[in-house]
């Protein structure tokens, strides 16, 4: 891989708490001869003022050569959508509670920036899931789980895979998880954990009213539609944590697997088991 | 038992449903000299016009000799908790999905009406859960369960039981259920059936975001507190599947079971156990 | 109470770990005036010779002041079972890994003892379960279970309670726990936790191959039967973790609950609830 | 596909049953003019005289055009083990309870037959787990599990992945599944469903005393290593539910995937996702 010429940064919501690290990032791009680009919303948030190696009010550029991603999962997912399919690498520093996507957690933040200006990591392709319905088309990284609206009764369901009825289901809602997704809402309704090379996505039940709804591993090849089955509710769908359409009565929408969306950035060292590991560790922990 | 000399009704919303039903009960109340009591809403629901043995736009009286609950849960559920206390019975007809409180399907509801007002039938009483908290006190007949509210992040909820904290979990919600509610929403959580005779109560939990969340059976005589750790976002509370209250950052409530709060009328040979297996039979059913 | 005058003790089966606990023992007794009692079985495992305080290859005395039980949960469900009904309390210290029902850990002993030689401690009462069976009567302190053999195939078992049939499973197994028991084997097959004051107890499945089998908690006054329903397999049956007996094809064991079985020692401060949470830690720790 | 001139036959243990398929089987061999081989174990369990069209006594033959699997899913797996790697398709006709892997029920068997002489069928292959140890090297179809022995102490069981522990067991057990095995044992212990057409295998476990034990789907280039870590007692290895070896104290076992390992006939019209809907619909019925 080439060392690093251009790169982009998105941050959180708290900026007094990613200063530092656009502080250090821009420090190394200088020293690199390289180019810190920030589009208008890091640049207003971060209070920056014109100077060297600092692009601001930037566009979104898909030639950058990395993308810096400094948060909890939302703005690593957020990142990894913005440069699904361009071939930029995500590197994510963990500003947020487990950060399983992250490759360095924020106290290691400028020993990372190093590798990753010397273009010392691994690229990890993870695939996403596409939503399809009739009010447009939006990719997932983790998952799109649909839900019953609050005050509402429950939402009833119907999820078919290549066109045959699998189950009907009354429940609170339904989650589908791509790999990366799966230690997520997934496991919090008891579906299993998928291993990052798995070829597939999994759908999992919030709170079924029924005995048989079990999760349920889809092939990477087979579409899945689910359809409010309601004659009344609408029911709320859901993309890596923020809403994104409603569907009515009789309305549907198909998810299938699309392999090689997003690009991670890894440090040498760090697999997928070894976090599992620190991670279930972290989410067993009892206050 | 004496005969019923003085009987009401609750009907769910679809007059047009249980309309042969209310006809079928002033026949019989003429016949056994008794008289029918309806309440306002019941009234203008079922257009009924003044008429031997019926009291039209009564107001709920606590010393009729029965109530006749006929619709799904959410009717019979609100009529137990309208005579909690009074020692008045409930006589349920099914005319919704699972019918678990019901001691009658539709279809045999004449047949039923028959033997109730000869008091042919047995009384099982049915605790309560108390709910307490600063906006006001409620009892619940089959669960209270607390939500995050859509769109925001997920609950963090703290639940301690006699000052002893026993978890906090970020979760969807979680739930509190009575023997008679644990074959509902605690059941789609993975709680597990109490039968009706147990003391005691259930705290399950949706969609945990911890590995160490397990359903907990609650000693009748201890208190269960919960309390909203968040810092930002409120929860939703819901009593018996209906809104009561909101539950600001660092707002807790209390609950405990009370005893012998509702009283259930049981025509002879359906037990509990045999019911659950019935029920169970119909939540397994696939469509 | 008063102050100890006679106790007994139990060891796990390794003698070098309790024999600083039981010298400890044997002081406190010396001092208090009291005599400790040892059975033929400890006498020869500790390889104890005559000493001023001591009984050796005494017989188990049910009017003894206190047992004090040293190892596992073996150990302190077996003198809970030796002293059942008797009034005598167990005052348990844990040698082994969680140790739910020990009232103190091993590191604590010495300490221990001083406060149960005063009499300083508070006495909880444990139901158990009674088995009855035509091969004999037995009482288990936390669970009975009733196993497949191995290199055969799945069990198939029938549940009644109350002589209703509630299901038949086909599966590895089927528990049934008293509140004391629901943390163990129960727990493992993702039955709910019993506070200790719950009067009930729960039955889960083993690996039910069935998809609506539910752990289900039994109300004190009913009668549990499980019947052998296999043509040709035996089913092994275990109380607290020892072999009992064995069904053949068309054999039935009955449980029920049975209040006040057990007194257990428990210093101040130290709550059901406040374990739970310290177990709960140490069950969810990774290695 | 060419027409059959070459069959075999694998039936299960009760004789009695098979005998009418067997004949028909014969019948529409000389139709055809193909041969049916049969191997002396199955040539002395029907009691079978030379006959025309009829090779008796035959060993077992990788050069076959088909081979009929008569039985539950024990015949099967066997059939499809036995044809491993040799492109002979395995048309299955269940004569057990569930017969997943069964193309037609026992009823619609003589239809069938004659589509399989006439190659009017699809085939599905189906990948194995290979499984090696010191003590040798095996093929299951369907899953490996690893049990606790009878009366002896709960497994204590390490599992690894790509030589990263990933976590540390104690538990009765732990079943390895491919996707066709994964409605099997695997869904007992709570494991998903996976998709016939999914790349990996999922691990769950039996009655784990770990709050942190969660199924995980596997990636299929990665290697599963199962460590015995306890100090006294040895493990049973079951493969497709027979016993196949022991794992002393320390020893291992590794699992991997192997891709297009079984063939399996299917008439046109049946899917995995409609069957999965049936056999649900069968694992859910109370008796």
């Amino acid at each position: 891989m080439n060392p690093v010429r251009t790169a982009t940064v998105f941050t959180h919501r708290r900026p007094a708490e990613t200063a530092p690290a656009i502080a250090a990032l821009l420090g190394l791009a200088r020293e690199n001869g390289a180019v810190l680009r920030l589009d208008p919303d890091e640049t207003r948030k971060h209070e920056l003022e014109p100077a060297e190696g600092l692009v601001l009010d930037a566009r979104v550029d898909p030639h950058v050569d990395i993308c810096f991603a400094l948060g909890g999962d939302g703005t690593i997912l957020s990142a990894l959508r913005t440069y699904a399919g361009t071939g930029v690498p995500v590197f994510a520093v963990n500003f947020g509670e487990i950060g399983f996507l992250a490759t360095v957690d924020r106290d290691e933040a400028p020993d990372g920036f190093r590798h990753a200006f010397r273009a010392e990591f691994e690229v990890l392709s993870l695939p996403g899931i596409e939503v399809l319905g009739k009010r447009g088309r939006w990719l997932a990284m983790n998952d799109v789980s649909i839900h019953r609206q609050p005050g509402k009764r429950v939402a009833d369901l119907d999820y078919s895979i290549a066109d045959d009825e699998v189950g009907r289901v009354r429940c609170d809602g339904l989650v589908v998880a791509t790999p990366a997704g799966s230690t997520g809402y997934n496991l919090a309704n008891g579906g299993p954990v998928l291993a990052w090379g798995v070829a597939g996505f999994v759908v999992s039940f919030i709170a079924p009213h029924s005995l048989t709804a079990r999760a349920l591993v889809v092939a990477p090849s087979d579409v899945l539609t689910v359809t409010n089955r309601s004659h009344e509710e609408p029911v709320d769908v859901t993309l890596d944590g923020r809403p994104i359409c409603v569907l009515v009565p009789g309305e549907e929408i198909r998810a299938r697997f699309l392999d090689r969306q997003g690009r991670l950035a890894q440090l040498a060292g760090t697999t997928f088991y070894h976090r599992l590991r620190e991670k279930f560790g972290r989410l067993a922990t009892l206050p």
